[in-house]
């Protein structure tokens, strides 16, 4: 049985981390970390925890987190890499859900977080815990970076067209759309009820996290240098992201099957389910569920050169903490589906 | 391995039934029918169920149930009294979602629902499924009428109290709030999202048909007659029911500690939670589980002879697919949790 | 042309007055203060108001007022009482949409909003802003308390049924639902959409502020002393407050014809409307309008003796902005519906 | 004061045409027509009509429209060009808010909607009711259809980039979300509460009938053939839509100032709002108004090619029974913000 710890467990990472491990067979949380909440009962913040989880938050400060053998952070950034070299000298493996072991450029982090990085050693051998295309590296891996949500989509998404060189990589797009969950637990007016409800808006035009982390993978896929234009907008529901991506294709690719192309490339994924030609998946299919489902499009007339890909998940599932714990399965060897195959919650 | 049909499968209590069951370690669905829907997969109406459920429906007119072990009625009323004699006859257990088997008396149940009702006998015999006040009848049963989903509320919350002759049983009101899967799956112009969204309204003020149910059932815990105000309100949520409840003390029983009553009542029950004094339990603290909790207060001054319940639930689970799994379970000799132990989704 | 100055223009109440007061023929906000935006154009705050208001928000702490005719107060509790002796000395009319002015006994603001009243003889000649009941004081006063937006419910609810003396005043119980931006503009976890949405749940049920101030007005109407059970729930929605009220009548008023009394009482009301007998009203057929709908149920059987009143209104409107604008006309000889025909925004 | 005639007055585009007419100075409904509630009183469907609107439905089949000045057809498509030679005939003037007037070309006409066009010379004088694109025509018309709601953003948004010739015409994208109030008030599976609350998805990919008609009117604008590809999404709330618009510089026009562009088209419209730079706006700052807000964003880095516009409205308003009242106005020679001036509900 493996010992998971949580630092920062009173977000919706946090608790969503919580619910996944509360069943899983073969991990179980013995350590639960907050800078505030120090004693009090994890159920007694998420009353939807009573009966399932019995531990208590501890002090961020004095926790000893080596008795884990794994430690998952769902804090904000700069957090884990602080914390990251003394665990993993003692053998704790870790995974960061926030960015600090994201951008394999300690530049790129220092401009968009605004912080040094705190251990660049580390953060060179870091595997980027997205395990579809970097199954290998995590298995292996001492430290995981867990993607954001919205690289989950738009990598799986385009991957197989950009690995097969079929598109213009230059001008890639991305109108993706997150269920407000994602913004995290807190008390913010932008993310209050009576602001975002029955309302839609974009945000982030001008720059989004996502953006460099989105790029730099996209060009490990790619032959040719990534343009990526990123638009986040926010959905008043709580979970869920459906992004909406559009690539054109090079003349020379217009006759190529990409239905095809994709059941092919998803074809032994449990966590990716390419969906019939014709389809217009919703995120509600995936959530609370590890599930990520992608439909193909290619629209009629002159737009035809274009591939039109909808891609939806539970962003705090598969974009988040259920991502996390495949990665965990993937580095202590159990079967990538432990503990995940929850069947998703519709309506 | 029981085998499950499901008859009417394509409403929420039908997939909410195979979300369940699909995890389910001792009952697999084998049999799932529609009256409009038959060759097609299920999991094609239900994108949710890919790779979990690989039935098709079948036509109810001709599907063979007799293969089953247990057949649910998940249907409109009327449908499971048909079928329930013939079925019965063969030693194919019936837990009927709908309310053929919930009135025990047959001039009320053809009053209310314009039906004669179709084998007086079954139904005499046929056990209220509401295991945590019937759990015996329950275990032996060959048909189970299963509760409603308001009932099922009304009843657990006032149960300690009128079992213990503490309140005016003739005076009880329940101003209950349900979210709109309650009303099934329908294209129906009061259920549309632009019509109910961002609204509120009670309705069936004049009579609900939850009513006479739930005072027959009511009345077999109190020694008094029932007198039972019943006010069902709809809410702008997919899920979740509050009902809040008011009883009136008697003279004599002033001075209880009603917070214990319900403590040492539901002390042994593993879906009802009896919340610490002075709580407020939200409805997603349930979703998505078979869970109900109860919070017990007394207000200060004039208003001190009348206890105060909250109770909620997820009116698809513990209010019909999740109970009805329960009353399963104990028909079989199985684990009365088996199967039911799933995490609530918050958020 | 009547000049008008708010005081805490930043949170729903403001933004309220603002859009009533923009098409208002008779009178102009020429100041909105505000205590951290002094400076800010309104507009670039609520894009709403691009074109309809031209205003910035002057510094709280150095605006003067005193050129203004009326003055709202959209502050939270014991901000109006502190301005309103230095004002009301100069001419200017308050109107507070906060509770400064609304319990008449200081004790009673003292205990519930832990502060000492620093104007008792204002408080003592302000009058208590509700129209319907109290339109002559409203008229002459200098300083109008604007009703909480749950006790205005309850109020015109049980008006007709106290002053009449047809129920048990003792017992009253008043099952509230309101919407989240009753709770005001705030950055607060309890607020968020991640929280509030697709949930439900009763809060203060062990105390609420609008609790003494629903008493010390209904004692007004009633012969009797009054007992309020009042529970408040927080629903799903932006706008709009549902009050299911009950009360018990008493023997001798078995035979009375109660949807009649209400209509006969609110005959010449403008803003209240007696729905047909057997209505349920919803929240939005008043959404962003003066309009207050109640709707009059007698049950069947045991039950029949207790009155269900359905009441609904748009809390920031009729709860709050409206009212307050209403009062106004009122204080300046104005016809009471001026700028207040709206019609409600459906769907 | 001019008569006003509604056939179809019981969808949303009906009850919105009431709402704003109720208070229009110069306009007065006097007929109001429907299929199947003939003798109903308006305000007996929509309360929030009551005390606004004193007419009963008349029967479609039999009522005499010649009475109008104008009829709105706020019908299913084939409706109004069935009596539109009639009426016109005796001078009564037409505003179509379904597509019988919106395509130029009948046979595109009957390739979408599978209809032979009723009366193609009248089709041949309408005029298409953008105003600000085609404000003339509209003035001068006796028949008008009103444009589509998506093509509204999408022309708005695109002109001045086209006028002036600046991009690749043959590649804009729109990715389009619309709330649900535009699929029209149905008793549709689809459209239910429980179906599309905290849910998101694309639909219509792969053929949407506001294509063509798009296509044909941006044609207009363009020297260049034009391709669009065009992605509607179905956002969880009532009202509102955004588009988010993606078009290419050509490479002589990367250094135009495409803001100032925007600003001097929609200097003088009273219903185009450009937003500042960098904003972000979102649907409700729209809500139950006539205003459409832009907003024009240029992407740093490869992607500052690409002109990315926002672009927000009422879906119900500007995207329909508002739109029209506006042509109607300039079809009477009223001012053309008579009536329209509504400051948008927020929150």
């Amino acid at each position: 049985m493996i010992k998971v710890g949580i630092v920062g467990g009173t977000g919706y990472t946090g608790v969503e981390l919580l619910r996944i491990l509360a069943q899983h067979p073969e991990a179980r949380p013995v350590m639960i970390t907050s800078r505030k909440e120090a004693g009090m009962p994890v159920a007694d913040m998420f009353a939807s925890l009573r009966g399932h989880v019995d531990l208590a938050f501890s002090d961020t400060a004095t926790a000893d987190l080596t008795q884990c053998d794994v430690v998952f952070y769902a804090t904000p950034h700069g957090v884990a890499m602080a914390d990251a070299p003394g665990l993993v000298a003692q053998g704790v493996k870790i995974i960061d859900l926030a960015a600090d072991f994201r951008l394999k450029d300690p530049a790129m982090f220092e401009q968009w977080y605004k912080l040094a990085h705190a251990c660049p050693e580390l953060l060179a051998e870091a595997a980027y815990g997205l395990p579809e295309l970097n199954r290998d590296a995590i298995a292996k891996a001492r430290v995981v970076g867990n993607p954001g949500c919205y690289p989950t989509t738009m990598q799986l998404g385009f991957a197989p067209l950009l690995k097969a060189g079929l598109v213009d990589a230059s001008h890639l797009i991305a109108d993706c759309k997150s269920g407000v969950s994602g913004a995290g637990r807190k008390a913010e007016l932008g993310l209050a009820f009576s602001e975002v409800s029955d309302n839609f808006m974009a945000y982030g035009v001008t720059g989004h996290r996502h953006h460099p982390e989105s790029i730099e993978q996209l060009q490990y896929l790619s032959r040719e240098p990534v343009g990526l234009l990123f638009t986040p907008h926010l959905v008043p529901m709580i979970r869920g992201m459906h992004s909406t991506l559009y690539a054109r294709l090079k003349d020379a690719a217009r006759g190529e099957d990409i239905q095809e192309l994709y059941e092919i490339a998803y074809r032994d994924e449990p966590f990716v389910d390419v969906m019939p030609a014709g389809s217009h998946p919703d995120t509600r299919s995936t959530r609370a569920s590890n599930m990520m489902r992608i439909a193909v499009h290619r629209p009629d007339g002159p737009s035809s050169d274009t591939v039109v890909l909808l891609v939806v998940q539970d962003n705090l599932v598969k974009g988040a903490a259920g991502q996390a714990i495949q990665c965990m399965n993937l580095m202590f060897g159990m079967p990538e589906t432990m503990g995940l195959m929850q069947v998703p919650v519709l309506p």
